[in-house]
């Protein structure tokens, strides 16, 4: 399995994160020690993917709660209060950044002694959702592996992979794990417009960790499915509504309704914590729209469009439910209907 | 109308073309004078568009055929299957480039008294091929015309505009016209990777017509369409075959299974010159296949992927003919079965 750590805490209560904007070029650790840090780290997507972006969240806060002196516990929920908006104002798709920042609330409201109690509790609460994502994303990827066959061919899009978790990823993580068992996937990733986290992100994992990938532009995916080089397609996702309508990086919805046409089965890897419960379908999902700039100028020795050209740059897409085949979580595997099976599924944990 | 021409004859019997590798950020013109110049033109996409190859070979073969002495017409019979043989060879798919060599051929082949006579006859057919195509393509901008509304939302995947052609462009061609009787489409256009001819050409076409264009990548397709953003898609060809199968630039056939999805029609504008008799199916039509470096490098300031990773690169895929609302034309608007109905149309004319 990838063992690259994309998000760390030091003892000396810093944030480490990988760089994931200078990948693969450059391996760059940054040292983060304040909200606004943070914050930054994650609008420029250095650190990114959603269960990423839900431990940097935590950590961050953590980070920026130690930095003030406090008199009482009030002072200190006070200071939560305010971190915890300034830091969900960030992105506003991936659900993880709210989900780990309410865990901490929670720890944040709780009755304890001192503030120093508390900044303790923070700590370990933030450590345990980090290590939480890591074992949560491995079970993951012991079901998914469940659906595929030894020598599966797998399309993938954006970049699930270890660096966008705590560890292993989401929709990578049955990769990682057929390939410690002998398996021999034929992995394609979309290169993944406009900012390439498939060429430079996925393409890197697979080849660090041996795994035979080829690939591809995001309008290739439809030759590969009809040349019967595809026999599933492996997405992670950054929210879940309660119908299972799951918004994802930008192009997956297409990916979906190719694999439709073509008979290929269409998975998605949620951890449960990217189900958003107060999300009644897709149509409740905010996607954030990016700078256009990503389009014509990013990685570009000169922007590659007309100057002045409108742009539209929606970062996520919502892939309607009927066009899952499965979505399958740290507790196993849901298939349709979404709106019933998921609801049943969480309260058999 | 897009009054670019992007091939054109001098009377020094050399090729100029607009090298459209460095649009939009230089307009570059290029004079030819060798077959070998004109090789190189093509594979490297200087001149591309499935007509304006056509007419870039015509006019390349002539170019070549007139450096050469010959004592007899056999002897530039002679040159010119050399000059054929070795033009076709430059790119695979564009069914243009073997017709505009082969209404050459007819020509070559014809009694004539000397060898002036041939050159001259050469060099009129290959001006005719041009002029046609203009001519051509207007009519088909009439005929497309009728199944746009004034204020439609149309996308489109590569550039086939007036670049791509002699003249007014294929598929841009209605919106041109359109344009001028005061419609006001909304057109979003592919940037259509690798290459991003609709970034770079397509994008800057439009623009200087002053025509709403509003650039998205590849993988945005669903979200416009599924936002109601688009009432119809249009795209050129490089190669239709007997049964209606179309092969277009890569990620055609994706965005034709995106639009059945939505419901949305699906228009392929097709010079009659691009249909292939000899193709029952899209399965005979060879892909061209092109180099990965495309994919990892091409105008970025440093590699994008790993180092070494695999890549696939085709650079056309086939629609099935099943997914086409209606093949427009230079003789009107074919709809299914396409096998009867093109075959219908052809005798018709």
């Amino acid at each position: 399995m990838s063992a690259i750590e994309s998000v760390k805490l030091t003892s000396e209560d810093t944030l480490v994160i990988l760089d994931q904007t200078l990948l693969p070029g450059e391996i760059v650790y940054r040292t983060l020690t304040t909200q606004e840090d943070v914050w930054q780290a994650i609008v420029a997507l250095q650190v990114r993917g959603a269960p990423a972006i839900g431990i940097a969240a935590a950590y961050g806060a953590y980070v920026e709660l130690v930095r003030h002196p406090y008199v009482t516990v009030a002072e200190l929920r006070q200071t939560f209060a305010n971190v915890k908006a300034y830091l969900l104002s960030s992105r506003p798709t991936a659900v993880n950044l709210a989900w780990a920042l309410e865990r901490l609330e929670k720890i944040v409201q709780q009755p304890r002694a001192n503030v120093e109690d508390v900044l303790q509790a923070v700590r370990t609460e933030a450590e345990a959702i980090r290590t939480e994502d890591a074992q949560v994303c491995e079970v993951i990827g012991r079901h998914a592996l469940t659906l595929l066959k030894k020598e599966d061919g797998i399309l993938t899009h954006c970049n699930a992979g270890g660096i966008a978790t705590a560890k292993y990823g989401t929709a990578l993580a049955p990769l990682f794990l057929g390939n410690e068992q002998g398996y021999s996937f034929r992995v394609y990733a979309d290169e993944t417009r406009p900012l390439l986290q498939g060429a430079r992100l996925t393409a890197w994992e697979l080849q660090q960790a041996s795994i035979d990938v080829t690939l591809i532009c995001d309008n290739m995916a439809s030759i590969v499915m009809q040349q019967g080089k595809i026999d599933a397609v492996l997405v992670g996702c950054d929210r879940v509504a309660a119908n299972g309508d799951t918004a994802n990086k930008i192009g997956t919805s297409g990916l979906a309704i190719l694999a439709n046409h073509y008979g290929i089965p269409f998975y998605v890897c949620a951890p449960t914590s990217t189900i958003d419960w107060s999300c009644q379908t897709g149509a409740d999902i905010e996607i954030e729209e990016r700078s256009g700039k990503e389009i014509t100028d990013s990685w570009y020795e000169q922007p590659m469009a007309p100057p002045a050209v409108k742009t539209y740059n929606p970062a996520f897409d919502v892939t309607d439910n009927a066009l899952i085949t499965a979505i399958i979580t740290e507790h196993g595997i849901v298939r349709p209907a979404y709106k019933e099976n998921l609801a049943e599924h969480l309260q058999l944990t």
